[in-house]
């Protein structure tokens, strides 16, 4: 038996069909179009899951679920919110089984990233593990014994949304000092386009040549890397935030493990190892044992392993 | 079969025998006399466990099991801190057993005080909730799927030290900004305080006659529902702050309720009325379901229950 994972972003549909331990067999993808109603959206996602299943071998008898990841939440069948992809009450369950009738699991990307990770990424050897993607916003999946959770409404692991700072920037959700604010990819522009002002000298102004709308999280991670200043500090704030995010996920929950995906996390060791030295400041029982932090592994692909993997458990 | 129950405070010792059911049948108490060593201490709360089960009418073939609530953390039978008492890695299980031979279960006190109330008090109709101690700090007890949840390396639902300002008032962690800064008892006489001397035309001025020492969260609240407008905008900032915090709470495990205890809960309606007014601002998905916010109803009993059903599950 075989599943189909399905990684519904705001640019792509990646399909995958996934084995039983979790390795995508074959894959494949195409363009979202999220201008589009949701209908057409859901209709090429079951005809990309049709054409993956038959050119990877198998059909309908093969395939025991079918999961899929969004960019949003999920309760009780039907997506609430999807921002990104402007959908409001989508009732994807019965949409998505009037093309392929198989039970259909419905996630947060951010879960099915954590729960993929834990099935055979860097997360394998632990039950309790929390997923951080810094991307455009910070989102959260958690893992307890090794099952996604998604709390008691489907409403939690909005890690993102953890006030860090009370009345700090705003944040798209309404309300201010969000650690999305100070830990997503986004933030580290906005503080690279604040510091490139300021300090016109600095590799921020060159990498961009002066314009603020070429800045991304690498130029400033790459220029702190290559010893500039301004990019160096704006990347040790980062770390700090971060890393008191981190703390409050270990006083909180106190995983195993927590592990970094999403853009920022390409920086690897040396996003690693600063977040590695800075968390030790915050922690709260710092002589006793407490959470590894490590880099997610399997990339681009988790979005895939980790949606078919809702329907296996 | 019946159990007992340890509430192992920094003043006093209060120990029940607790049935199945966990209603109390008989308690005692005694000083805890916190400047001596463990031993003693361990000692006392042994001999009066087992005078409490000799007066209830029972003896020890009647003893299922022994819970203890402490004021720190207990990992694999031992205490490595106890900071109210002077502990450090005390073996309380080789030790206590030493003269009550039965299964001997320890947990944290907020987390204990929300077991109980998830076993017989407001959370009772509940499988997850958290519990929130509003006291000289500000404690955590999460419970999920009834059981309580202390994370796995045993320092987890330390909730009153997620940071919540970053680079806000110095905890006695030594952390910056931690929730229990502004969620506490402590945060209200602080600003109490503070106030006092900016505003000695206030109630707050007048109830303590003008004597910093004389200052307590109660005469904060009393002078707030009075109406004096000093003490109102304190009230106001702690409803804030706690307000962010249960938000964050919801963001990250979203239970299906959120349970305030501790001293400052004595406010009773008007606490909650203020909570339950302010939250909604904060809430991320805000028209979808989320948890309810409570009042503790079983009170001082709490710690006592709460340890006692720690051994029946």
């Amino acid at each position: 038996m075989v599943y189909i994972g399905i990684d519904l972003g705001a640019t792509n549909i990646a399909v995958g069909v996934v084995s039983e331990d979790g390795k995508i067999l074959y894959q494949k993808e195409a363009p979202t179009k999220a201008e589009r109603q949701w209908q057409p959206v859901v209709r090429d996602m079951a005809a990309i899951s049709m054409s993956a299943l038959s050119e990877a071998g198998y059909d309908l008898d093969d395939l025991k679920a079918v999961g899929m990841g969004v960019p949003g939440i999920c309760v009780d069948g039907a997506i609430p919110f999807c921002t990104n992809l402007g959908w409001h009450d989508v009732p994807i369950e019965r949409a998505f089984r009037e093309y392929i009738d198989k039970p259909l699991f419905v996630d947060n990307d951010a879960t099915v990233a954590g729960l993929a990770e834990a099935v055979s990424g860097v997360s394998a050897s632990v039950s309790n593990s929390v997923f951080l993607t810094l991307g455009t916003g910070v989102g959260g999946g958690i893992i307890l014994n090794k099952k996604p959770y998604s709390g008691s409404h489907g409403v939690g692991s909005e890690l993102g949304h953890m006030t860090i700072l009370a009345d700090g920037e705003m944040c798209t959700c309404g309300k201010r000092g969000c650690l999305e604010r100070y830990a997503s990819a986004t933030a580290m522009i906005r503080m690279g386009i604040e510091a490139m002002r300021e300090h016109p000298q600095s590799e921020l102004f060159t990498l961009t040549e002066g314009d603020p709308s070429r800045m991304t999280a690498k130029i400033v991670i790459d220029a702190a890397k290559a010893g500039d200043s301004a990019a160096r500090e704006i990347f040790d704030i980062y770390i700090k935030y971060l890393s008191l995010g981190i703390n409050t996920v270990i006083s909180f929950i106190d995983p195993e493990m927590i592990v970094l995906g999403g853009g920022v996390s390409r920086a690897g060791a040396f996003l690693l190892d600063a977040v590695r030295n800075e968390l030790p400041k915050y922690i709260f029982f710092r002589t006793m044992p407490y959470a590894s932090v490590e880099l997610a592994r399997l990339g681009n692909e988790a979005g895939i392993i980790g949606a078919a993997m809702l329907g296996r458990d």
